[in-house]
């Protein structure tokens, strides 16, 4: 495992970032408010490039490179937000990159991170680490990993950064936990500035709840989850920062998803992804919690099918 | 018909509803600009109070009215987003409003009004004007109609106001045309301004296109189109407003207005409704008229059923 990232690591991030992904807006709904009995601020993350907050973890990762490695490019494994993410990092860094991509992958998906000029290698699910390495190997490309790079990691703490510094005397901070990415660098900053951080985990997909209860990192369930983000398992360098600072996964049931997604999509007219929806789920489900309290919620993403969205 | 509202109107309401309902802000999108051609800035109405521009204009009436006036409350026949917006008005202006809905109203419809305290009276769609006729009679309530009452078209200007305010440069603004309140409001404004204003309208209810057209008042086609708040016919105050300032209306049809709706939605992550997709399919469909242009969007609501949203 690399070296953990530092709270440093997430100021250095956000000084690269400036001007190359969003500053994004942070919404409140009364409708919100009057659900959860608490004073909820949500960062909007579906409105970053690419429509998800991994936009911030893969750019930074890219400018982290030495120019020596820029020049070699960069190469992922992803079906989701992080591949296009990175396409779109590359592209705007001026270098290049490859993302392996399953065989089955949704068309729309594959025309996005091509529209970001990266290119596409396709290969069964099971072969994607093997494909990945040979890639490194053959090219001298870096793997940036879409949740264990300790630049990622940095780069997904702004989000909390910019909402630490937008939104005074905030409480708790709430985000999805696929991999951790997302809640590891939210922690770093949550602590670092006095706020306590929860995350939010599909009941069906719990390996991350179950994984800092016991102390014993678990693999992924292998369920399927409407979040379908969240599917991976807790990754080696989330499981450390979180462990070390006592964090605890809340995990709600699908219903209660689809019918949080449901809520804040036709309240507050932003589009907001399954994962994001699990957060607010969560706070929903556990008032003793949240009730009373400034509670900040990274709204991790806002890349949904339509079908899908109008099917809840 | 009463006296046409002035820009010195706009003006006051704009004073009047400050603190009162948002000032939206205005989002911008690469993909809209590259399909556009244009530089293209969306007001979003979608966020305004009641999820549409209507609040603007129902609340400006009701802080119109005088003492004695306000005592005895208003009323108003709307299926759609006017209705709510009464109902909101009223409910922070501290009066009481009756609103007249078809029987065949949708729930959802039924239960916004409801939750801002108004009262329902259901009748047969074509009972709803003496029906509402009795009640001004019986009680003495104002009726605030929903595009022919002169302060509820100024309130609608305001956003064009605040759009004009905020960006720089703007060479022309496009409306959704139904009565034609919001059209006429925004007219006011960009004529003042030297501005162009334009409007948009479904080709299968393009009665206002042609009375525009042609200088002749024609009823409404009676037809249905997705843009389910433009099934109106255009005003008598809106028809005089836009001839007098020469005011075209683009039409489309309902394929362009669905297409322009997936694109906008799933690119910028709001939730916009047909009639707002409306003025988006025809920026998409006359790039003479736009390309290059600085070019000013009322996204005018966001209330779509998640459903219709699911099936386009």
């Amino acid at each position: 495992m690399k070296p953990l990232p530092s709270y440093g690591d997430v100021l250095k991030a956000s000084e690269r970032l400036t001007g190359l992904i969003h500053r994004t807006p942070v919404f409140t709904s009364r409708l919100i408010d009057e659900r959860a009995r608490a004073t909820v601020f949500c960062k909007a993350e579906n409105l970053q490039k690419v429509g998800a907050f991994k936009a911030r973890g893969a750019m930074n990762a890219v400018l982290s490179l030495s120019d020596a490695d820029r020049i070699r490019g960069v190469v992922t494994h992803s079906s989701g937000n992080h591949g296009q993410a990175l396409a779109y990092a590359a592209s705007v860094a001026g270098t290049s990159a490859i993302i392996v991509m399953p065989d089955h992958a949704p068309k729309v998906k594959v025309a996005a991170v091509e529209g970001y000029g990266a290119t596409i290698v396709t290969c069964a699910q099971s072969d994607r680490d093997a494909v990945v390495e040979q890639l490194v190997a053959e090219t001298g490309r870096t793997l940036v990993h879409p949740f264990e790079d300790p630049m990622v990691i940095a780069g997904q703490g702004t989000a909390a950064l910019e909402l630490v510094a937008d939104i005074a005397g905030l409480e708790v901070v709430i985000t999805p936990i696929g991999g951790g990415g997302l809640l590891s660098g939210t922690t770093i900053v949550c602590s670092e500035n006095g706020i306590g951080a929860v995350g939010a985990e599909p009941h069906v997909v719990d390996d991350a709840a179950r994984s800092l209860r016991d102390g014993i990192r678990y693999p992924a369930t292998g369920s399927l989850s409407v979040g379908d983000g969240l599917l991976t398992g807790i990754g080696e360098a989330a499981f450390a920062i979180l462990s070390a600072h006592g964090i605890e996964i809340l995990t709600v049931d699908e219903e209660a998803i689809l019918e949080a997604m449901r809520f804040v999509v036709t309240r507050t007219k932003q589009v907001i992804e399954p994962s994001a929806a699990t957060a607010f789920a969560a706070v929903f489900a556990n008032p003793e919690r949240f009730a009373g309290r400034r509670v900040g919620v990274i709204v991790s993403g806002g890349n949904v099918d339509l079908a899908r969205l109008g099917s809840v």
